[in-house]
């Protein structure tokens, strides 16, 4: 859960950053998470009903909500329950309009809605604010990254050639529902990569020995996400795919070398792009080096080419090499936190191609 | 898949029912998926954002929409994807600017944006449509009852004491996915019902012999979802179980018999109460007695005492009786189609208490 302080501080910084006298009306869900701590599971039925949150110019937040979703949870010093629905009368009309006469009392307007002239000023400065992460917000992200562990540590236990992509799959979720004591969103790439194949859900395809297989998802608490990658083989591990897990670990220790404040997100990517370019391997990396995460993936900063962003204190990000050929394809990712003096690692996940299930 | 034809005669029977001559132009998810069958799983690492669907006069759509999302396969005439993040150069700023200078194009406005002045006539209209469901539509939700089914025979199958109610859950995923041959979003209760505890997430609680525990979950494809609800008991069947089990399901003929076109929604629930009146348990019966279904969960029409509204043909409905006491609780429910002369029961799951696993 975001701290109570941690909210608080951010609305006061937005606040101070828009220098406004008057309240200011939010209903992006990203914004929400961001100010108040308010999140509806993706796997709640009511996801797509959202609040109102009033920022007011000392930094309080005032947040209405559908008695359904679980805003009296939310970090914010005024709850305001609207009932739709009671289980004794009809629900009142079309739901979203609940909403209706708050905005009326401010004036009509959600300044963060796209057709509000105040729309990219909000945008704009929430994006950069949502940049360095807050303690709070770390341990969003610890325990994300936590769960994403636990999920890839019954994968190298389990994984076996005659399993579908769902099986694994459903493994790898109840592995992390375990861990957490309840259900998350689980999302990612689950598949046997070949040839253009190196990302998607997982399907009914089975295991075959020689398959390497890529896990790279996220579990998703409150908004906040891991992104955590691991490759296995089906089966032993052949010399080549020793050889590109060897240049992509190597690809992952020149991206970290590079993770500094004042780097720009080019310098990181051309990092990791030499490693792989010193062993001749540089053709079948395609993709990018990495990218920032948080309460959305991917985020600023990006490892990419043409990125002349530059790296900051307090930035979470990640550096995912990989290589991909005809017969197999392969992905390590881990997370990393910018520090005064360099990064710090934050994924604790362990990068091999092997199994320890007996196949 | 809702099909193009679909798609296209809601979008001239809502363009047809506003009458303007001028574009509409929307953007709330639920409004994207009946009229262009556009969605965005929930699982999706970009959930959260959408797209803008503009409609013209004569029926046409044209879908805006960030190419990473799933915007080409929506069933409108015309598709523009946008780019936000190409994998070579940063993410274009804010995400969900990138819609401004389409909105610009169309006079700054999102018609059904809780702001806009004719929101109320837009979700009005759209509400009272989406009542009577068109075939593509109950296909959409066969689908999802036939998903919904599997989770639940596996449920009966390998129910036993000692499972924690996140093993069955991930258990009922499992086979809810090698059904549909992917992932889908499997919400709801999940729970060994007691005293005031009737419904809630999974959580790690053992499974006691004694337990009644109530599946009572959706699944969710394209938006459209199903809503089925059986109750098992962890062990034998104790006698007083079985006895409120029967009442459940004289309730729930008791409601068959009650849905017609015409009838009021306080109308079914009171034939359900009275079934269980005269048993002599209307006390332990203390929610709804069902409620509409389609791209939400619940919606028009509701079986609660005070609602007058009036069944019609094509309305998608659930029964779901279930009984409180404290020492167990229990709830069965089935889903139907109001015809021309009564109800069709579109759900086909076994209501019934006895497992089928050897405990």
């Amino acid at each position: 859960m975001l701290t109570p302080e941690g909210c608080r501080r951010r609305r006061e910084r937005l606040v101070n950053h828009l220098g406004w006298k008057t309240p200011v009306v939010l209903a992006d869900p990203i914004h929400l998470r961001y100010l108040a701590g308010f999140h509806v599971e993706a796997i709640h039925q009511h996801a797509d009903f959202g609040a109102i949150l009033v920022l007011f110019p000392n930094g309080d937040g005032r947040l209405y909500y559908d008695s359904r979703l679980p805003g009296a949870s939310a970090q914010v010093e005024q709850h305001e329950a609207l009932v739709w629905y009671d289980g004794q009368s009809p629900g009142r009309g079309p739901r979203r309009l609940i909403f209706e006469p708050i905005l009326n009392q401010y004036g009509g307007r959600i300044h963060d809605a796209l057709t509000d002239p105040q729309a990219r000023e909000i945008h704009t400065a929430i994006s950069q604010l949502r940049r360095a992460k807050d303690e709070d917000e770390l341990e969003m992200i610890r325990r994300c990254l936590r769960a994403t562990e636990a999920g890839h540590a019954w994968a190298r236990q389990h994984l076996q050639a005659g399993m579908t992509e769902l099986e694994v799959y459903s493994g790898v979720t109840q592995a992390v529902y375990q861990f957490l004591g309840h259900w998350a969103v689980v999302y990612g790439d689950f598949v046997a990569a070949k040839g253009k194949k190196r990302g998607g859900p997982p399907t009914n395809y089975r295991l075959q020995r020689g398959d390497t297989f890529i896990l790279d998802y996220s579990v998703v608490l409150g908004g906040y996400r891991s992104d955590c990658t691991n490759t296995l083989c089906v089966g032993s591990v052949p010399p080549r795919q020793q050889e590109l897990y060897e240049a992509c670990l190597e690809a992952i220790r020149a991206g970290e070398s590079a993770l500094r404040p004042g780097a720009t997100g080019q310098h990181v990517y051309h990092a990791v792009r030499d490693a792989f370019r010193r062993r001749g391997l540089e053709a079948f990396f395609t993709t990018h080096a990495g990218h920032g995460l948080g309460l959305m993936h991917p985020e600023p900063p990006f490892f990419v080419p043409h990125s002349t962003e530059v790296l900051q204190v307090g930035d979470v990000v990640t550096l995912e090499p990989g290589l991909y050929c005809d017969d197999c394809g392969m992905r390590f990712e881990h997370v990393y936190r910018i520090t005064e003096t360099g990064c710090e690692r934050l994924s604790e996940h362990t990068l091999a191609l092997a199994c320890t299930s007996s196949q």
